[in-house]
């Protein structure tokens, strides 16, 4: 199943950019988890364009619940989520354009799909399709929140800025929350705000990484072999159309250190065994250890830009330009974090409920 | 399934490191593939530990298919093998060490499974395991090879001392292919050999960065959401003990980078559509675009050091150090990269096989 | 996941009888097929009651495909169903009935569940979930169409009436694709349809046993262990509500029979190699051998009944009677051989796919 | 994954009938299940030939368990079973025979792996592979047996000889447990007796019908779509070389029943749910009603007969003749029922584990 993820609750995505409605079913959802809209709609909203970083108009993603919730709770059936796509083209769709977008999923759309491939707007592979996503995300970020688990991202690098790391990840997850433009220190906030306007008036466009903590997970989750942690965390999350990386703790600064200084050493706090240092990013051997859990997404520059570029016309087989007129947002991290989070809690609850977690 | 990954052409590991044998059934495998065992046992060969870096004493990998293959040839069934563990401790197994190993799965292994758990050499976490996984990925890449696909993986950062990047790819892969140690650089290897045997020499270990590259590849291959290429190879590389970051393409480096900058624009030759630049990695939108696929993995210092740890018994909840006697690797990446193919080109054969490729 | 099947081409429902829609998410489905409304309208149809045999009001079931169909054809995008529930209660929903329905989903539905079961009408356990399966089955029929396979299946036995056996098998779908009510012997038709309205009359129901019929499937398709074509057919159908039996070909029969008797022999006709008979119903060792797929489906009578029955309310624990009131179908395999033609179109549509067949 | 069936426990199956070994992976056990070893032996006898009944020598299955299991109990990693094929023939194998036994899978076998295909004595369709299909179903059976749940398996029907329905099911459980030949009348079981050395005697075979019940299971497992009790029973169930069809409960003598006379009632008994009958063979919509799970399989005669029978020789497509020598066996449900227990018990465990059962 191509479009589904997930074993014990899962997820199964429809739609194109210019249909009437994209949607997802999230399957294997508990019965009695209270079904807050309110919050479901703040998570939607955090995947939106900020206005003064974006020449794109604002969306509002009106979303219906058809099936699975009744009287505010699940009831252990199947939800579907309906998410309107307001400014849809109207049904006439031979404008299909067949210059390539660079970069973008046209090409290997048409390669997979022939000419019946939708690439309107990016049709199914259009990060359109992850407000979805978000959606069905946020029920799973709400089962989370019963049992004391919790998922934050900030923005940690844009062009070379930096935000701090976590430090009181409670605190500032709950910061993150009140925010549009999720960044912890307010001096890389001014500068990443900064350069993205400048970005924005350059036609172009920058990529970014983000930083993602889950609190309150227990020990002993996820399998050594093939199951790990970090593995369906990193599968769900390149779907997130422009990541291009993932790492886990010191991640790729691990091929900088020694054992003896990055191996997280154990002692005892209340007669528990408890972490030194977090180094490993919360998972050892594939398998929840009891601390956070922590990984940075690299994301690549939205590749549309207004900038000229060369490129080829599929249909006629020859070389053009193309400047992506309109519409347009030069980064995509910011918008992306709720993503980041929706996915997270999604593989999370699936990898509890695999595990009985919720029946005990 | 948790020790299985998979769909048309899948994997299924089990074994612990002091049982009798440790093993794997490959499942999916067309008919009619010529089995060369000289191949496999060249890919176990890749993993061994080279005698100057190691205090480990050499393993040889005997292993035998005792299903799928008549006559030489693959039969399209379950092909299972055995590799014998040659050097497993005595039946007496009472000898299971309650002192945590820091950074290793022992702790995460006693949460799970309680006091049944085997962590006697790592049991089933152990990177013994992935003597199975060459064996199985040897087939792949087998498979692959009569599809004109190769895969191949050089060291591309010890401790900040850097490889060249990939060249002339087919010619760095036949050459890493004879190698034990596989840098392409030779400045390079000389100085990533010294500083092993420094970290040898102080009793400690350090990390590292593999490079892999996979050619012959067509567009087409993959989907949006969320068997992605770049999902499926992470899904499955995060499972080789170390791992703790992937990035494709460009990666990281995105983050400081422009879309007028890495946008891989295309052009007509030969009648056929190219790209100018691999700045994805061969994988956009999650799918092939033809162009190599290129990512790099990152791995944590072997987290098994002679130097003194701090640790805790977790029977007797005390605190106590640690100091690891005995067979010592500094690193893995160099064994590591063998298994990094594998488990490529298995992610690789299942994505082709799924969408009929090998029946074509 | 539990509301999903098939690997290559899956489905997932979703859905309450007395939610907004019902739907279904038919995945995998190769771009370019032509979509026939017509023919998808025609096939909901016959799930319809039949206005003598039935107190129920006619439905009608209008349907829309909100995702992966473009210009009439198919776009290798999931193909989401909507279908409206036109009759559904008003959205006070406080009328939940705990007295349980003999035979029905209730009890277990409130047992897995707990108070937050939505078991109104059958809640997503109701035959009305199966108008989607039969939306997306058409869908797979017209695949299957295309690559000359046809499926069709008669009212095989009800009451002790029996239809004739499949003859010419083309000849008779055919004839079975024009009639509302698919008996093949026009005098058991007339029995049958006298027995149906005598127990319609005394406010009772009736079982009954469906023979589907597969024409124009290749040899060779299917596996030994455990994704049998038996094994996959049965695993779909017995979803279908009322279902408590099924066999292939002379399936329970054979166990008054001796091997001398019904071994499928073989002989050569125009150089190919052909079986003289049909016992096995088409299926060898799991696998498909050429001949046409033959199987019986037994189902239920439908539970729902107007006579008193003895039951208990599950809130309060105290022993009541009921009787049905209201819209009452006495039988159910008259409309439920379009469920059977759907969820079998799938599971073929599921294992050529997989195997790579409509690539070639 | 074709030759692994399951979720949360789950099993994958290889070997070929003249391999080295043939064996089976076990995984998803929980940690702690004491390992009987008699216990599995002697299921696995119960496999075997009955001396009286067969022209086949006693095989002696040896297995050895290599992995998951230490000090007698489960460590919770995959178990594999190994089991010896001792009468394999020697490494020639250039005797595969092209004539086409009728009603085996040897033709479809051919023509799904060409001239690759390994059909000496079945391959991999070999019912020898249900061996170790009984070893990994013998540790479900225990793990069910520690939580009060018991599985068992009587001949219901041979040639129309009838044996009585289960009455007191757990003792009749406990009598066949100790039976070689399962039935439970013992009028039955002679005249079944003389029957089947008749049908030796003769050169043919005959099919027949067995019956299962399993007890001790709670209401509320199990899903409506599409993963019902049934569903899953019969997709493993229908692997088993031979079975050509199931029922549950009444089955098919639903199609000649009343609603009024077949649905199951309820009553208050100790303030608890009960049903009045078990029309319904222990599933309601698909879930497990707290009822004893009654189902029935029939099977087709063993193909293996001494009379002539007319086929072809696939290689040289000629028609001829062909009489089985040598080892044969005119039955196969009296051996089949330990294979039968097997799979129920594996469906049933990996059932409970997905809906953390042995977690609580």
């Amino acid at each position: 199943m191509k479009n589904s993820f997930g074993n014990s609750i899962a997820v199964t995505l429809f739609g194109e950019s210019h249909g009437e409605y994209i949607g997802a079913v999230l399957d294997g959802m508990p019965s009695g988890v209270k079904i807050d809209l309110d919050f479901i709609k703040k998570e939607l909203e955090k995947r939106h364009s900020i206005a003064e970083f974006s020449t794109k108009r604002q969306e509002k993603d009106e979303f219906k619940i058809i099936s699975g919730v009744k009287n505010g709770f699940t009831i252990g059936t199947p939800i579907c989520f309906l998410i309107e796509n307001r400014d849809k083209r109207s049904e006439d769709y031979n404008d299909t354009s067949f210059v390539l977008r660079p970069s973008h999923a046209d090409f290997v759309n048409f390669v997979k799909n022939g000419s019946f491939a939708d690439t309107c707007g990016g049709g199914h592979s259009s990060g359109r399709i992850t407000a979805a996503l978000v959606a069905v995300g946020a029920v799973c970020l709400l089962l989370l929140k019963n049992y004391g688990i919790t998922v934050g991202t900030h923005i940690y690098d844009i062009g070379g800025i930096k935000d701090r790391e976590f430090n009181d990840i409670e605190k500032d997850i709950n910061k993150l929350n009140g925010e549009a433009f999720a960044v912890l220190d307010e001096t890389a906030k001014e500068k990443m705000s900064e350069k993205i306007k400048q970005v924005k008036e350059d036609g172009d466009s920058i990529g970014g990484i983000l930083e993602t903590a889950v609190i309150g997970i227990k020990p002993g989750f996820g399998e050594p072999w093939f199951d790990t942690v970090e593995g369906l965390i990193s599968h769900a999350v390149f779907s997130i159309p422009a990541v291009k990386g993932i790492e886990f703790g010191k991640g790729f600064s691990f091929a900088h250190s020694l054992g003896s200084e990055v191996n997280d050493e154990y002692y005892i706090k209340d007669n528990e065994i408890n972490l030194k240092t977090n180094n490993c990013g919360g998972i050892t051997g594939g398998i929840t250890n009891g601390n956070p859990i922590i990984f940075r997404t690299a994301f690549k520059p939205t590749p549309s830009i207004k900038k000229p570029q060369n490129t080829v016309n599929i249909k006629t087989k020859t070389e053009t330009t193309l400047s992506i007129k309109g519409r347009h947002d030069p980064l995509i991290v910011h918008r992306a974090r709720a993503v980041v989070d929706s996915v997270t809690a999604l593989v999370l609850a699936d990898i509890l409920s695999a595990d009985g977690f919720f029946k005990v």
